[in-house]
């Protein structure tokens, strides 16, 4: 039988995993790849470190010049996270002739358009299933499955880490800090989960698949994004008062007059497939014009889901399929221009959920709503209780207003108005509903 | 551009809308397969009947020997229903070198080793991700993005038809007969609904996944079925005060002891998403044991979801993708010994639903409850209400009857004994409960 080596280059979380699918199944991966993958070298730091995989003598090496110097290896699975040295190293694996497999959606988000743009002139491949969604085979189904639509929008929970902190805010009622530090605990977020949590990750991701689905050329610190981190349990018990979850949501719709992208909280009614995804999960929502919608759900990070997707793509190289699909694909080509143009946020048109806390005395709603007014915004609903203590002389009360569909633009210029008022006291909460 | 000629055999619904997609959206076709796909034939039998496309003129054709005896013919979508003359004419085209692309699951599950085995012989591929779930792209999904995993189980509404019928049914209450005549006027049934309605085309599809997920050769016919044809609205509502909705499930699901298959209705928890795929949808849950669960929900049927998969095959089989994917995987070939042996169906165990009408007098449930002691079966839950018109003298009532899990033989048996019962008249119901 035919044989393809392949180097690890970073063997954490995931390339313990990718190693052991490769090392324990390697009737499976020789079965669907019609050849033996065989894991000649690992690259590590620290050779001395405990490992979660038994490696054979002479994987394991602190050297990457072992791979790049040994023209047998053909396929390198880059599993290192961050910038630099991933970027670097890289683009020394490309010019050493190797095709490269990796889960890095912030070094593609970033320097995606170099790093693809010099495989290309190598003649070289990259594959990145894992970089999105983890064991959901989104970037296959996008790019090749769904090649005869023109996809129409995609909507979806990208974020695993800030998916299970909702959820658990949500079903506990517990805190923002109590949830993430077990979440930390529970292996699910990093010491510091800024880039999950404030929705730099969904973004990213989003980036990555709007080039995908719509050819556009998207910087991903150009999408409009807001986190879950200032998400105060409070509104995800109105929201389920009136009938929703919030969900950590990113979102591209091609509209006439360009393409919106966002990413933020977002209320999404119950019993809708997309607030029924739990904790680490994440799903995507896919609309194309011929097959219509289509909804994937599946664990979107973890060993062995990410592993999967690793291993998929390694089998997908040694066959021969990552080539030419990268061959025909134009994304992140720079000497492209962008298909379709990113859309004025503030021309967007959606409905609203706001939370203010307001002065309990006359006169205060009829402030706010004439604010709404002046910007043509209509009230869906409003939720005024009494305090809490029955106490109907409490100084301050919540109000929570669901608008009707009005741009964005102007919902964001009422909430600051609104802000402004003087018998309002502390930031309006301003949320997406998903209609 | 480079150009890759294509002909279609068949222009009915599906070969009409594959003719749209290549004819008004070359540009997008073209863009993904980097290169032009030129839609040069399209065989019909008759020339005359009004089209629901507009083609060039020259390309409608009765003559197969057209696209035979063409050569800068390379890729034939083969969109002809049934098993004769469909077989015959893809293996002409096999032989005169085209590429097959179809639609055709009947021909598969039937002639798929004959098939398969000549391609591979005349260094030609057959792709067939139209065969099964239409939109839902499950076959790539299967055997290219989920190829590191073992596939643990998949379990799926695979027949849109069934669902449609089973959906109505629960949501209106309406007959079976009703609901069906409703589905031939809107086109979701055919004049002759029965290889949709007694689980022959699920069991079929379920044939063609269980090839590539598990490497089982299956006879579709060899797989126990029970269809919605006999289903009774009474048994909608009873589930539902259990709970449940009814579904037509296709089950597969690798034990130590061999591959489990079947196709019926099954009880399926409502809030669980099978549960709630509605209409003419199709959805599938594939368990890997790397990746874990992964949900794929979409149109299983329809003109565009339907093109939209053989359209997507026609851009990978033109790119080359095809090709090395049918070379390097071993579904459907005849000299290959079965990975996995059938389980018998009777040792599966699984909880089960009973429906009998019984006798309103003593010694009825204590006769019932001995039977399936007999039998080590255990019981959940019972209902059995007074009669509808709240006589309590009534000589027949209904009697529900949930049990625990107990192997599907023993469940079988003590049905036919419970239905020679003299207290029983009719025969029982019994569905499979999906736990």
């Amino acid at each position: 039988m035919e044989k393809t080596n392949i180097a690890i280059v970073g063997l954490g979380t995931v390339g313990a995993g990718v190693a052991r699918l490769l090392l324990d199944h390697g009737d499976r991966t020789a079965r669907h790849a019609g050849q033996t993958l065989w894991l000649k070298k690992a690259v590590v730091r620290d050779l001395s470190k405990k490992r979660d995989v038994d490696l054979p003598a002479g994987v394991l090496t602190e050297s990457l010049s072992d791979v790049i110097n040994d023209p047998e290896i053909e396929v390198v699975a880059q599993l290192i996270g961050g910038l630099e040295p991933a970027r670097t190293i890289m683009l020394q694996l490309l010019e050493a002739g190797k095709d490269i497999v990796t889960a890095n959606k912030a070094l593609l988000a970033e320097h995606g358009a170099e790093l693809f743009t010099r495989a290309r002139e190598l003649g070289r491949s990259i594959a990145f299933e894992a970089a999105v969604a983890g064991g959901i085979p989104i970037i296959a189904n996008i790019s090749q499955c769904l090649s005869a639509n023109q996809i129409l929008s995609l909507e979806g929970i990208l974020n695993g880490t800030s998916n299970f902190i909702v959820t658990q805010m949500d079903e506990k009622g517990s805190s923002y800090d109590d949830v993430v530090r077990q979440a930390q605990e529970l292996g699910y977020a990093e010491a510091d989960p800024t880039m999950d949590v404030d929705g730099t990750d969904a973004a990213q991701k989003l980036a990555i698949l709007s080039h995908l689905a719509f050819g556009a050329t998207v910087v991903w610190s150009d999408i409009p994004k807001d986190g879950i981190d200032r998400l105060d349990p409070d509104d995800l018990r109105y929201a389920r008062q009136l009938g929703y979850r919030i969900k950590l949501i990113a979102n591209a719709r091609l509209a006439d007059d360009g393409l919106e992208l966002s990413v933020g909280p977002t209320l999404v009614r119950i019993g809708t497939p997309l607030a029924e995804v739990r904790d680490a999960f994440n799903a995507i929502r896919v609309i194309g014009d011929a097959v219509g919608p289509v909804f994937f759900h599946g664990l979107g990070a973890g060993q062995m889901p990410t592993a999967s997707a690793v291993a998929a793509d390694l089998i997908d190289t040694a066959v021969g399929r990552t080539r030419l699909t990268f061959q025909t694909l134009e994304y992140f080509s720079i000497d492209q221009p962008p298909r379709v143009k990113l859309r004025d946020a503030d021309t967007i048109v959606e409905r609203f959920y706001f939370r203010l806390s307001v002065a309990n005395h006359p006169g205060t709603l009829s402030a706010i709503t004439a604010v709404l007014a002046k910007h043509k915004i209509s009230i869906a609903s409003v939720i005024q209780h009494e305090s809490e203590d029955g106490a109907t002389t409490a100084n301050r009360v919540p109000l929570v207003i669901m608008t009707h569909a009005t741009p964005a633009g102007a919902a964001r210029r009422a909430a600051d108005e609104i802000e402004a008022l003087p018998a309002i006291s502390g930031p309006v909460v301003r949320l997406r509903v998903k209609v």
